[in-house]
């Protein structure tokens, strides 16, 4: 298995990721909020590129099922019903709602491409669940991070790195890496025994931490919270079997017609 | 002094690097032979964005004076005096020549932005020059990496972080990393007993090797060969006297009018 790690969305082409599978990270915030909705009994998560977008999926789908999440620039989104941070996505208020998402980071990589195999959400809170879908599909990987505003983010490349980790332990094929991988699954591997204090003191957790969320990147450095591997398909996120490495049945939000 | 890795020139803007120095890095092949080029008597290198700007600076100072430098794409470029590989760039091919050179990604750093401040060009084999010309200077430090073709590579990173660990040797002030830089950092520290090696995995060493350039690669991994800092201005590289840190003297190419 091949394993290209794409750095920020920039770096990423329609050509380079068309044969293969593919797994998005943004470790803070949109990641582990998503996998944290799904797994407190969200039906989906519809990812959007913008505000109006969102606003227009819970006109179509009916205002008493739809919460509309996500931030722009780090501040709440006026009219949204939630913000970006996964302590908010609790079962009470996310059970059976679907989420019209926007953010300023990590939505953008499920909506700038075409993907023609299957889409994963990754985040250290599904690391396991999503190393052994990966391993399970097998196809070629690319891992692509959400980054900071088109720059480079520390804690994205670590997640990155800790599935690169999962993959070699678990696999029993080789795995060949391009040079970001090769510097992803390094960064892992000097920081596992203290990820908290690497993403605290990363750009954006730094920046996280002087909003008043230094709960969320505690939260967001949780490994293995939930066994999950949330997939993108049809423009929405869902949970699905995670031995279910099948990607051609059409996804539907249970009940709703979009 | 803060430090700032860019590790592709799409990753930079104006406003990103305009209070900073600056140091353009592009370890295989570009800045390399550039170094190599001035040690060894040219006069100027004068980086373009298109082949037609090196004919013209052929046009214009005489073609007695100019030779014709790069690649496209990793193809030598017709018509052109000398590739990108720093082995041709002999005292006895070089000496009192202006060198136009054009190639896929060492030269864009130099064309594509306006630089307020100092710059110089980062090669292993100038590192200790380097630092101790960015140490004397002593403004915010960007560090550009040329890439591969608009993507990560792993050598200009190496050697990004090579500079950094020499500033953290040599600094007496603190020094601040960003995220990229931090990488870097921690990619040298984990590579400097292996550099030739590093660089001979990477995909662009692998690519090179293929193509029949690996005694490039191991010319371009050594460390300290020369005692210069070149510095950009005015549109042309040049050997600048190491402890100069001024940069409002016009530079000319002697004895010819630009």
């Amino acid at each position: 298995m091949r394993i290209d790690v794409y750095f920020t969305p920039n770096s990423v082409t329609q050509k380079k990721v068309e044969d293969c599978q593919v797994v998005i990270i943004d470790a803070l915030r949109a990641s582990t909020t998503i996998v944290t909705a799904l797994a407190n009994g969200a039906r989906a998560i519809i990812p959007v590129a913008e505000t109006s977008a969102a606003v227009e999926v819970r006109a179509k789908l009916g205002v008493e099922h739809v919460l509309l999440g996500g931030e722009h620039q780090g501040v709440k989104i006026e009219n949204f019903d939630l913000g970006n941070s996964p302590l908010e996505y609790t079962k009470e208020v996310v059970k059976d709602k679907v989420i019209a998402m926007r953010t300023t980071n990590g939505t953008r990589p499920y909506t700038m491409l075409r993907y023609n195999r299957a889409v994963r959400v990754g985040s250290f809170l599904n690391l396991s669940a999503t190393v052994k879908y990966v391993c399970g599909n097998g196809a070629d990987l690319a891992l692509i991070c959400a980054g900071n505003n088109g720059d480079f983010s520390l804690e994205d490349t670590l997640a990155a790195g800790a599935i690169i980790d999962g993959l070699a332990d678990s696999m029993v094929c080789e795995i060949a890496l391009n040079d970001s991988a090769k510097l992803a699954a390094l960064h892992f591997n000097a920081s596992r025994e203290r990820l908290l204090a690497t993403i605290t003191e990363s750009e954006h957790g730094k920046h996280l931490t002087s909003l008043g969320f230094a709960d969320d990147i505690a939260f967001a450095a949780q490994v293995d919270t939930y066994d999950v591997s949330p997939r993108f398909e049809g423009g929405q996120i869902s949970i699905a079997d995670p031995d279910d490495s099948s990607t051609d049945d059409t996804m539907r939000i249970k009940g709703l017609e979009l």
